[in-house]
């Protein structure tokens, strides 16, 4: 619609198509209103619809991901979580272990990256483990645990939700539902998050391709959930030996292209040896991501899980500081909670 | 045990070392009985229980899928379908469409194939999409129709199987659990249907090691339920030119040697390309593997989904004679039912 | 052209064409003569081409491969090399170690497998090794041992070359040059063994596409040398914990359709394990492969290179029987020499 | 050997193990000699050689790669090309063309590139093209123009050599050596550049290992020549839809531990796309990267060969000024020339 179209000439075009038989998803950006269309429709005379007041233009949208993408939506996402905006010019960081295991480790971890400057604190209760063998996670435990964390440090909680019948449960305690990368394609769980009043960090599969992702994203979006964020996380490849996985950096700048979602970047997995989740968290910053979800224990040997890839609480604290130093070089803001 | 270990020096095994707080699962193979313990126990002494009446070895299972190997089991797992042995010398053929699309579809697939000399009938009735706007199968209607094919047919059905919440629903139409490549690591999923008293054909995910496959069934494994065959339905890899996966025949003559569940080999989607299924069916068999998955359809460039890779029914027909004509070639025998 | 243009109305065309600046390749297949235009010659006038005598169609060739195309050439490639016919329906088998490594050795090697029914002879005397300091190969001498065993069995040799310096002294001794995978791109050495007078095993690079194999071939092809064998020989791909390498069976498949030359397995590199050669060896003639070329050593554990993947003599001699039954229930003929 | 090791105590240690068949690599590092022992000497008595006066220390390299090794030198190698110091805390940049296309084009861009701050030019003479028909560059009237660029400009030139036969000839004219990526495991070339004395810039194989980058270096250090640059552009994965290849800025990081050469990165081919090449370009420079390569060109749209990923020369400019920013937020210098 034209800029200076009116809330009645937005009407009369969504009752026009509604009529015949379309759904519309309504979006603000860059001054005007986009009207998108979804579902079987009768077919529409586009020149019709073109000459109805207010329109500025009409389009078809091919691409597979439409909600997702910018030609649907070509202003950034952004949205707020806790003190924090998502997708703006605030550079954002999410630390925390990879499994809550005692209150004491929580809570410790809490406070010290809550010093160091981080946003939000991350921490697993139900845990997707390759093998059934080991430990899964301490469950609702763990997400009682994490609501208290938040009580002490004020930072919103980021866990994963790993099955459709947990969403509500997760929900009552998490800010921030986290769909692993095993769970990118289990489309149950991505309708569940989907109708779920909650943003979600939606992590790409490892072996998924950009338009994988997106396309799981549009299961998200297409129940009206726009707050989802995107996180890459390593990808497999042929070369594993001294990595884990082989971190995607130029998929962080082709998605910041293709769509207006929020990207944050994992280094810990991305990478996957602890010694160089640094170098890998600035590179992931000057590329353009809008955030970071960085694993840290007290004492990552004796850490149930991803002991390999856990800084320290001092490292932590360090990269924080470099952290900081980069996003100012790249015109962000790192803002202070 | 010793092959002539009596009942009760096996019970008595048994009844040591859950005293000590391990879980036993039993198996039977090789004319002998193997005690596998599972668990966090208290620690054992190996020269004691060596000494027991009746113990021939005790050994560490240090890889981490343990049910599932045949360090824990040598002799290949077998179970009847229908009127077929899975994993013994018979070599057995699953056809069918994609999706179940209609009642006459369904009927005159099911049929045909039977005719031809399939074993099973596959069909979706809930579908896996990678877009939220593609067709996402007929549902519990679908699911009526397999069974309806049944009863004309008597052929056993397969069926993928989504989420936990829908396992009970599917158990009652379908005779095989199919777990999607998508959902091979959806481990409630798994769970779920480790649970089920249905056997399970279980896919492997598009970049999953053969190492992940195997302690995807570990979960399935588990909770008892030992009737598991594993697929093989092509990896990603570089090049998706030509073909839409590249079929892993290797991991085929692998997961022969490691593992003593059945494998089932599935051209459709591994070439992804109808005029090469034929080829790929018949390197399945000259590898070793136990059957075939095939998809077909009456008329493929109508199919609602995976047109391009679906046999017709005279091409199908035509392959069953070749399949039958290779499975002898390497002495197996092609059952008529 | 017309199955029934004459002599004069084929060089007629050639004459048109090479007067507006085209280089001209003739290729004879399916009975008719196609007239294939190369290089920067002046815009042509396809209707007025399309007018002349004998001209049946015209047609652009926009693959970027065209001498290896089947669009250029329909008709399957066939050449002799010692008393075979590579690319008929004759199946040829290689066999020989990875590296000439003695007198004796080869000699032995030679004699075994002439008896078990190989039809040439495979060993290197110049070897491209990961390392600068592993054994780099016997050189010259090894090619003098290759023609003695030659001498003695009638079994043509097949040997790499390495560096287009080198190519005329291998032609001297050799009856087929291979290029080896790591060199699949040296443009200098596919320019070299394209002019030399021999044939050609070019093995596939180990993450090169189809597309780029065949562009490889085309340097070969574009100096007149037609006689080229592809070789598949495995892909590098994320999964290696079990098997060197992804044997890409599909791809056989692929060539076969859209290339007219022969294509060549290579289960040694391709699974990388030796007893798991002759499953993927059985595979390779069932999809359609024109031959095997296979490692063997009368003692692997002391091979100076690749011995785990080399077969051993007896091992040989028993795949060629099951490698003979295959190959005749595809029907091919397994020629005896 | 000790930091306060005399020249005697060192060539005591020389001669000793020379003596015994040993060939010996001398480096300086960390304020102390290092002696590498290499060959095919007789067994050495540790014991002894510890005792000897001024050793500090014996140590067995297992790694296959050695001299590149920071085991074997823990230093990092730095070494002067012009005017500036690759492999120190100085950055640097070296622009230029894919391909050099005339007198006009070369000269033009070295002097824009010169006034933007880059240190180096590249520019292929000789090229390596995917496909026989493709231009396959001015050869050595390529390279005059390449010096004569360095004459108007005092810019070092890097360009490429295809060839071992060409070494001699590419050396004349050229201030670096470029090895390609199809070349990585071309050994004969490899050694000829090995004997040359030119610094070598290595380019990644699009799937090789870095392991297979070290080895590969490794046969140029065996032969003396120690100026060797690696270079990171891109490699093959899965994910080739939006990129043209997946840049791998973990091997970045992971070379920079693992050896001591200085570290290269290629963004123009790592992503392959001119619009993100500035953001792969800051990733870079974060995650510690000691120089850019970067393709420029006048008219992208009309260059030869590679211009969907060549900068403009504005485009190139602003770059300049940005890696200039983010190499000082990293704590690099970046030379004024």
């Amino acid at each position: 619609m034209h800029p200076e179209a009116t809330i009645t000439e937005i009407d009369n075009v969504v009752a026009e198509v509604e009529g015949k038989g379309w759904q519309t998803h309504i979006s603000q950006g860059s001054g005007m209103t986009v009207i998108g269309l979804q579902g079987k429709g009768q077919p529409l005379d586009s020149f019709y619809i073109g000459q109805m007041p207010g329109v500025r233009d009409s389009m078809l949208v091919t691409a597979k991901f439409k909600l997702g993408s910018r030609v649907f939506r070509p202003e950034d996402t952004s949205f707020q979580i806790g003190d924090v905006t998502v997708g703006s010019d605030q550079f954002v960081v999410i630390g925390g272990p990879c499994s809550v295991e005692s209150r004491e480790q929580i809570l410790e971890i809490a406070q010290a990256i809550k010093k160091s400057g981080a946003h939000m604190l991350r921490g697993g209760a139900f845990k997707p483990r390759t093998s059934p063998y080991s430990f899964q996670g301490m469950g609702e435990e763990g997400l009682k645990l994490l609501a208290e964390a938040r009580e002490l440090t004020g930072l919103p909680i980021v866990t994963e939700v790993m099955s459709p019948t947990k969403v509500s449960l997760v929900s009552i305690y998490a800010d921030v539902l986290q769909v692993g990368a095993r769970n990118m394609q289990n489309y149950d769980l991505l309708n569940a998050v989907g109708r779920a009043h909650k943003p979600v960090l939606l992590k790409r599969g490892m072996s998924a391709t950009l338009a994988d992702l997106l396309m799981a994203a549009e299961y998200i979006l297409s129940h009206g959930n726009n707050r989802v964020m995107l996180c890459e996380r390593g990808i497999r490849t042929f070369d594993n030996k001294y990595a884990r996985n082989t971190f995607d950096v130029n998929g962080i700048a082709m998605l910041k292209e293709i769509t207006h979602l929020p990207v944050i970047a994992d280094p810990s997995h991305g990478v996957g040896v602890r010694r160089h989740v640094d170098a890998i968290s600035l590179a992931s910053v000057a590329v353009g991501a809008d955030g970071l979800i960085l694993e840290t224990h007290p004492n990552p040997e004796k850490s149930i899980s991803d002991g390999d890839q856990s800084l320290t609480l001092p490292q932590f604290d360090q990269l924080m500081g470099q952290v900081r130093a980069m996003a100012e070089a790249v015109d962000r803001t790192f803002p202070k909670i």
